[in-house]
């Protein structure tokens, strides 16, 4: 069986499909957007991820005979629909903001370009992929904005459902995290991973002691040992005691961790393990970590806040029909009208205007006669955001597998950049920069 | 390549299985519990899902030749343990609560019998499946009972990871929600889909009349069309013009819903329209749905706060050894002693216990002489909750697939009954029925 991603996706899809080949609009050139109309949760930027996967997933976007006897066995569409399906590939063009690039209200994170038939089915897909690895990578930035130099680990796996954890694990990493606990993000991405022991290591054995030992044994003094099975205090004396004060790394997982970091450090440093480094990895997320700014850790493991983006787990990016050939062959600008939820007709092209190296506006290039932004990637004083994904149906494969995650992490550490101050504030506010919208001329 | 999920695991569960290897205590029979030590969100009851899916996962939880060349090369275990996992395959014992029962604080939903090496390495991938689901389906449990006898559709999955779409369809469906949107879920799990047309389908035509033509042309006039592009009561009257008052359905995705299905309510009836049924899906959770309980509805979709659990991404429920051998044979119970994440050791039997077929109290019996309660599968007045899932490595069919997603979707209405009347409210409280520990005789 051929793995297929063809059907993670609305039924509705399908069914608007199936009408459009009746009445003869399946074929109609369409401009679909995928964009937000807002920041989730006073976020003051937006981190884009997802774009590498959601590539590799359109290649094995097929309707085979599995899914086609599914659709058929079920009655969802009609025999044409199914010829029609049997024989789908994407062969339309996809631009779109860079993996790791930042993303504001309005920002045309994706652009889909091809007939009404081809584009309209990858709505969920698209979605899917993009609204959940952006809502982790937002998140994942702030906390390695307030982590700062410190080492950032994304341990969150188990509260994230088993396929999601590995996508936030990749996520969490474009965004500045630098190792994951997930074995399979490692394979799948190249992501470096961490991890040492859990509490039942120390309650499988005898003693503490008894734990600490085999786990040296076993893997060298430069181990990290988890010391709060029972009392911290007697866990590190213990710790430095069967290991020396050479021991790698004590991790804390309970307590106040600002008292407790500070009593941990003074205790270990009476020792002499002036070199074994404090992991904490309780309950922690963008907050806590700022609040540890001034204690003595020097690693941070975060779990169920990055892996569910501290409180806004998915993004809230849509995927509308911004622009249709009309039967006469002239484009036409669409959008829905209701006052709640309108948006932003037009084909369109995107700058990040800088100053000095620091961003001042995202810029919004729109276009209603719409050929004459094919190939203006050019606005002064302005950085271009959109490059081509997918040309014609070809899939430019430099944003998948191990070096596509790479390039997109450093992709996001050099944009970040760019970001003014007041951007990386953590407490809720406007977006750091405001969205122009410049008609073009 | 064979699909493995055996990767799907935080790299420390494989570092402790090589010290453990090598210090012996591999070999020593343990218990672990997945439970939780509270409700989030000031929930009144949760409700266990996912353990079709993950049976179905332990079945793939092997280390084939990509898993152990991944394991090799990133230098994540040494020889020893790769030669362990290639022949691993879990040979323990797995009880638990059936899929769809409700759970409290301290419920034992999943105990993990077997060696040390068996059991530790399933933590992460048995916590990822069992949180996430159990948060999805918690949250659309409320959803249902706010719900009524009205129809509920789940239609996040563009708010979800590709993967955790399918899963949250299947955990709303069990439940209660009565169909999805996604076409995976219906592939995979049997569950109804549903679906007609977006936004698109409107911007795609020349004015909203030609979509609606051409939608009742394939779809027939008992479809439900969107009527809320441009303005509703011309959408309405333009449906109704177009459809004939045997139109199925008209769908309002944006405004104050209360006003707005009053509206067109009237407007339906007005036109003669009686029988067209209202579907509302704009950003509708449990409270929402409930403020429309007295509204002219016939029909819910609910998309992103149910996929994402309704403020409550996931469950937090952890892992935990509660009991195991010494080295001479005996049996121990064990747990963390730290003040803040304390937990109770032993092995456990839970029984509901009943009065007049209400809910009193989740009892657990536990257990430190352990072998007592091999078979105490009776409680005086209560139900016994637990079911055996794999039996020395045998694992039971009934969870999975089609069936198994029926079963517990009728197996959570029925144990849903047995609520007290305070447990439906949607306000946060405690739990509504208090956890009772009992020592084993």
């Amino acid at each position: 069986m051929t793995p297929s991603s063809a059907l993670k996706t609305d039924r509705y899809e399908l069914t608007m499909l199936e009408a459009a080949l009746r009445d003869g609009t399946a074929a109609r050139p369409c401009v679909f957007e995928l964009f937000t109309r807002r920041l989730s949760g006073g976020r003051r930027f937006g981190v884009v991820a997802g774009t590498g996967r959601l590539l590799s997933l359109l290649r094995e976007f097929r309707f085979g005979e599995e899914e086609l006897r599914y659709l058929r066995d079920a009655d969802v569409v009609d025999a044409a629909t199914l010829r029609h399906l049997e024989a789908y590939r994407f062969r339309g063009t996809i631009r779109g903001y860079r993996e790791g690039e930042l993303y504001f209200p309005g920002s045309p994170v994706l652009t889909v370009e091809g007939t009404f038939a081809d584009a309209v089915v990858l709505e969920t897909l698209a979605l899917s992929v993009l609204n959940h690895d952006s809502a982790i990578a937002t998140a994942a930035s702030r906390m390695s904005i307030a982590a700062g130099e410190r080492p950032l680990a994304e341990m969150g796996s188990r509260r994230a459902a088993d396929d999601s954890a590995v996508a936030a694990a990749r996520a969490a990493f474009i965004a500045g995290f630098g190792a994951t606990s997930n074995l399979e993000a490692g394979r799948r991405w190249g992501i470096p991973t961490m991890g040492t022991a859990a509490h039942a290591w120390t309650l499988l054995h005898d003693s503490e002691e008894d734990a600490f030992r085999a786990q040296i044994e076993a893997l060298g003094t430069g181990t990290t040992l988890l010391v709060d099975t029972y009392d911290i205090r007697a866990g590190v004396e213990t710790a430095i005691r069967v290991a020396g004060t050479g021991l790698g790394g004590v991790r804390i997982d309970s307590g106040d961790l600002p008292i407790v970091a500070a009593a941990v450090r003074e205790q270990l440093d009476g020792l002499g393990a002036t070199g074994t480094r404090i992991t904490v990895t309780s309950d922690l997320d963008e907050y806590a970590i700022a609040a540890l700014a001034a204690s003595p850790v020097d690693a941070y493991g975060v779990g169920t806040s990055v892996v569910t983006g501290s409180g806004y787990p998915t993004a809230s990016m849509i995927y509308k029909l911004v622009a249709r050939q009309g039967a006469d062959g002239g484009w036409i600008s669409v959008a829905k009208a209701s006052a709640d939820k309108a948006s932003k007709g037009g084909r369109k092209a995107a700058f990040r205007i800088l100053a000095d190296g620091v961003a001042q506006s995202e810029t919004v290039v729109v276009s209603d006669g719409f050929e004459e932004l094919g190939g203006s990637q050019e606005h002064p004083g302005g950085r271009a955001l959109q490059v081509v994904f997918v040309d014609h149906g070809e899939i430019d494969a430099s944003s998948e597998g191990h070096a596509g995650t790479v390039a997109a992490r450093a992709h996001h550490l050099r944009v970040r950049e760019e970001l003014p101050v007041r951007a990386l504030a953590l407490s809720r506010s406007d977006p750091a920069i405001p969205t122009v919208y410049v008609d073009a001329e």
